[in-house]
């Protein structure tokens, strides 16, 4: 039973490679270069695939700034310190357009050569900071789509389904799950903005929901120690 | 009223191109550098998208071989003299996983950014060799998927829309629609094995194709003068 696993190198990325090793997956982790600011999660995924016990771990290399206009992948300033209510109210410059459309359909590509039948993605509905693509009817959607766009799906071989297990979590509760599960968390990284070293800036959207989940659960982040 | 098109410097991307300018729309001409054996085809698509008058034409870098497995990026050898049975029974060594999904998501990015509406695709279901994401089904779930999507769908601003011209037309259609469109046919490109001077096999799917389409449209093929 083979899994192609989105792996940011994040917090919520690694928990959702957790639970699908422990669903009793093979586990290929997809990671992407492409020309995010924070680069240092890529060092961070590598060691993660690796410590968890990924079958494979992948870097695909795509160009999303040809395109431009996120604060990801520009120079733009990335927003610090917002409250909640704005992180819920407005969709953040940090967004890259279309990215889980663009992740998920490499993915899709993945899982076709691999013969896999399930792709994980850590999504999240309610701590999303107003993603558009981290919706359920938005998983839904490309989940039928994928199903009309491979040869395993047009001759019925192997229905592609896209597994969201955060998708109704709050950041507390990714949190307790992550450490049930073992999750290595001082591996992960999160922040949209670290220092040279590779250091969280503590004030991003990604930082102060981190923190907040921690802070919820009652558990001191070991990434922050 | 924008559209993004995509563009790979053929003879069906380019005759879709042409109608979308026909219909009114500043046309966004994006193409792939996908590690293609014929890259030829990504210096025909930029002397088309100038001679057309697209009002931009950027190509997007992005890495397929990471993946592996198929004839159009890897070193197998490309199919040849296969006949219209063949190609309509068997989805082909050329079919690269989930190809059309991972360019219409790019397109759906650069669209966000640009707040195109439009998107064009010239995919056609006829003539199709057999590629699973030529299908109008899988247009259909795409378009549902992309206003899933993104800012503007969910904001309810813009409807995406995904135009496919030439999806229930033959090659011989598309080869006439072309004629009426003034499509400059000796710039485009189709040979998927072209020769190190980027002349065409005349034998692989989409030469054959080709050949069909300009011979049952009564019209001599300009680019194999």
């Amino acid at each position: 039973m083979k899994a192609v696993c989105l792996l940011s190198g994040g917090l919520d990325s690694t928990t959702c490679l957790a639970w699908a090793l422990r669903e009793g997956f093979d586990c290929y982790a997809l990671s992407f270069d492409y020309g995010q600011r924070h680069r240092v999660e890529l060092e961070a995924a590598r060691r993660i695939a690796r410590e968890l016990g990924a079958a494979d771990h992948r870097v695909a290399k795509i160009d999303l700034r040809v395109f431009g206009h996120s604060a990801l992948t520009d120079e733009i300033e990335v927003p610090k310190g917002r409250d909640e209510a704005a992180m819920n109210r407005e969709i953040p410059i940090t967004y890259v357009p279309a990215r889980n459309t663009i992740f998920l359909a490499f993915a899709l590509a993945w899982a076709e050569v691999l013969e896999a039948s399930d792709i994980y993605i850590g999504v999240n509905a309610l701590d999303y900071s107003g993603y558009p693509d981290c919706r359920p009817e938005f998983i839904q959607a490309f989940e039928q789509m994928s199903n009309l766009a491979t040869k395993a799906g047009v001759e019925g071989r192997t229905r592609i389904r896209i597994r969201t297990p955060l998708l109704q979590l709050s950041k507390a509760e990714i949190v307790e799950l992550g450490l049930d599960l073992n999750v290595p968390f001082a591996l992960t990284h999160s922040c949209y903005d670290p220092d040279e070293a590779g250091r969280p800036c503590g004030a991003c959207d990604s930082c102060l929901l981190r923190a907040k989940g921690f802070r919820e659960a009652g558990f001191a982040d070991p990434a922050c120690a």
